[in-house]
């Protein structure tokens, strides 16, 4: 699968500098590239980097300053947009599995398929469950009783879509993902916790992306909804009635508690954590490791545990470090006050002896 | 499915005020339902959400103030029986599967099943397990070689209960649940780490509940258990030889590190780690986020990282969002010594100066 | 199952004090043992466990004081060593699948198996997949298309190593293990996050082990790696793009952000958070609960969010937790300022006094 230097220069639009004979196999990062590989050196801050990567060759933008490096190099007007085209040629996409239901599936006979469904092996599609045209199911993937999934969706393999949940189009769900295991709802009664039935769903919006080992529980009643466009990252865990508008984003290992709203727009970073039956308003930012207790208006970007506007937090965060700094202070001004405390006795004592008559 | 309020009202005793002719087909929370829904309306605090439900009608108390809304009312005694009453009419559960190997499961020649017991296409059995009557597994669940489960437990698609681990009467495992995976346990010589074996078991009390890709390892020897009538949310790790006491709560995300022993009624809120071989006390609370590094007194309550008593540490947090204000009173302490100071040093001068002999 | 103490001693070259004919069936450890149940007490901390213990019977070394506990005592030279061995004898290790191809498994017509492989029932392994000798797919696990599992690896059941994914020799993933599900990457455009392909693979070297329900995601380009020896607990986040060195060790639930680079033998306790685009450097430690948010120098052992050198964070914590008598302190001195100004002013007044014309 080597290529010449050459013939990428020719795919691409771009100039060679260097040895147009020399060539690559793969593409990667710089700080992690090996011998035989091409990597992008379009931002001028990766510097260090350039000057230790293994790798082969690079891409780069006219600007580059080729003596920063003795690698061959393919200079192009657009070094992102050819690196992205040469990465294409060289890791072409997996192909698309067949259409069809593939025999070691377990498909419900009423359940709905769309023209171009493709069902992977040891999938299993419960009665009652409808899949959209050119979704495609993955090996290994449940789809519950009642369950919708909308068109042109990519489940992988080992995905758990439970019952009656509903999932819009062009949907991506990971290896892993859970939508609608029951919430975490008890009733304690004399110390024991009774169950609260779950009788709601989860409502996946159209172009959703959900990320490898995330779970989204169904409602107590109603629904759990995740609005279009968000994208969320692995191992998350969005609870029972939140509701997360479109566009949003939440990063890996974040999760939001019991009937949180969400507002579109908002980014949850990793780690974070979100109480329940709060809001979190349009545009609004929660840094990673917070912990947001209180409701965030539109806009605002918060920090810390418990989160207050980053600004201020920051400069929590700063004189947190320098604790010890202001117990020095302290000290010496503990110190600087006995001082003077005496020296005052001292004046104080000698101003009554002069005052006093003579 | 659209069902009158007057309907709804002879269901639930209740009475109708508006219009009894208003039709729902669902039950919804005051912040997300939609046209259709019916929502619950009873706690007073939600008189906000009243005001902007996009509900069609609401299931309210006899004090509720009928002129908050122009929607039609459903009036009960008990609201939240009423609504739970309607909710179960109009949410109906799912259908218990069917008792009864399906063909596509493959379950081994010697493995003991109870009287009742349903497995769902896709499912392994393996050899030697136990699964008590009426037990449900669902597709793609699997169970390890001398694993028993018991009675009337319901196992989710995806799970897996491995090898020997025991799992009591009316547990119900969620969608992505691993039990028993190996505790983490390396022996580094030489900077190599040896896996230590890991030949003990997990042990699941009877009524546990464990949400989705949550994860209990087995111990290195003997067992990890979690205590009858404990109740685990997503994503949560239990590590091996942890135990987790009767009725107690694991919120979501939480961690325990090994060997941790938790007593009865202890609440782990989200996010939270607890580190291993201490004790936290029956009834202990440990707030979100907070982190555990030693032994929790029964009944004790704690947050932060490192956790302290929650009272101290919410003092501490206010301090912390202070420490800003705090370094402004220190500079004024500093520039108010300082000018004090000066006073003193002339006040001395001129003493000095008095108190030369003439 | 049940053997003697009088058996055990011959086991393992140890003597019985007191009831040789004592029988043990299981070994556990101190704090959750039962009757029946072996248990070691190697360590002199433990006193407290040792006199409360449910155990049996204890193994001891030559030191213990035999007068703290009434139980028969197992006295080896090398307590835990024979601990180990008795554990070995009664939690004898799950035998060895069989070698072959269970008829319930799909494994693609072009897959190539080395001699001696074994894959359970309802695994799926894609076209061009190989698998080296003597590995074991346990049941319901995946293996995508054009993917490489060296030998003697040991696949849990409900893994998923994804298309052109590559792991090395002696690899252990435990289920639900996702490894190449796809980076989190989106260009934003007008508001709307369009997905960036994710063309990349992960390389898992040789005598890695990675815990139930972690994840390890594909690269942009290029390739995510994880170094030989590198032992990853449960719920961990790997993100794309990342390069973890050799023989480190990723603890519960931490989460590694997008091209962080680390080295060899690093230690990233339970819940920390590493950003992405740096570098933690060789022998490194990053504390539990940490958020890393600039490099870490080689050797460097870090805590805290944002977190900096351990020792200045511990100051820091110390000193958070002393927040109120800080507070004290200021106040007391703010006290102490006040009462010397008015001495001063009243000094001050009276010098005035003394110095003017008589």
């Amino acid at each position: 699968m080597a290529v010449t230097l050459a013939q990428l220069a020719e795919l691409t639009g771009s100039t060679v500098r260097g040895d147009a004979a020399a060539e690559v196999a793969g593409v990667a990062a710089l700080h992690n590239a090996r011998p035989g590989d091409l990597a992008l050196a379009a931002d001028p801050r990766y510097a260090a980097l350039v000057a230790r990567t293994a790798a082969s060759a690079l891409v780069v933008g006219a600007a580059f300053d080729a003596s920063a490096t003795p690698l061959p190099l393919l200079v192009a007007a657009e070094p992102v947009a050819a690196f992205e085209r040469i990465a294409e040629r060289l890791c072409p996409a997996s192909p698309a599995p067949e259409p069809g239901i593939h025999p070691a599936a377990v498909v419900a006979p009423d359940a709905d398929l769309g023209p171009g469904v493709s069902i992977g092996p040891h999938c299993v599609v419960e009665a009652g469950a409808a899949i959209g045209a050119g979704t495609v199911l993955r090996p290994l993937t449940f789809v519950g009783r009642d369950a919708r999934i909308g068109r042109d969706c990519l489940l992988h393999p080992l995905v758990a879509v439970l019952d009656r949940c509903l999932v819009g189009d062009r949907v991506v769900l990971h290896s892993g993902v859970v939508i609608g295991a029951d919430g975490y709802g008890y009733e304690t009664r004399d110390g024991v916790h009774h169950k609260l039935p779950q009788r709601g769903i989860v409502e996946i919006g159209d172009d959703v992306e959900i990320g490898a080992n995330s779970t989204v529980d169904r409602a107590r009643f109603g629904r759990t909804v995740v609005g279009a466009g968000t994208k969320i990252d692995n191992l998350v865990m969005v609870a029972h009635n939140v509701v997360v508008g479109e566009h949003s984003l939440l990063v890996a290992q974040c999760g939001l508690a019991g009937s949180a709203v969400l507002g579109h727009h908002v980014t949850v970073a990793a780690q974070a954590g979100v109480i329940g039956h709060i809001e979190v308003g349009d545009g609004a930012i929660v840094g990673a490791q917070a912990g947001v207790l209180r409701s965030v208006p539109p806009g605002q970007v918060v920090l810390g545990s418990p989160a207050q506007e980053i600004g201020k937090e920051r400069h929590c965060l700063v004189l947190h470090q320098k604790l010890p700094e202001l117990l020095q202070r302290i000290r010496q001004l503990t110190r600087a006050v006995a001082e003077l405390s005496e020296k005052v006795v001292r004046l104080e004592a000698r101003a009554t002896e002069h005052s006093e008559p003579h």
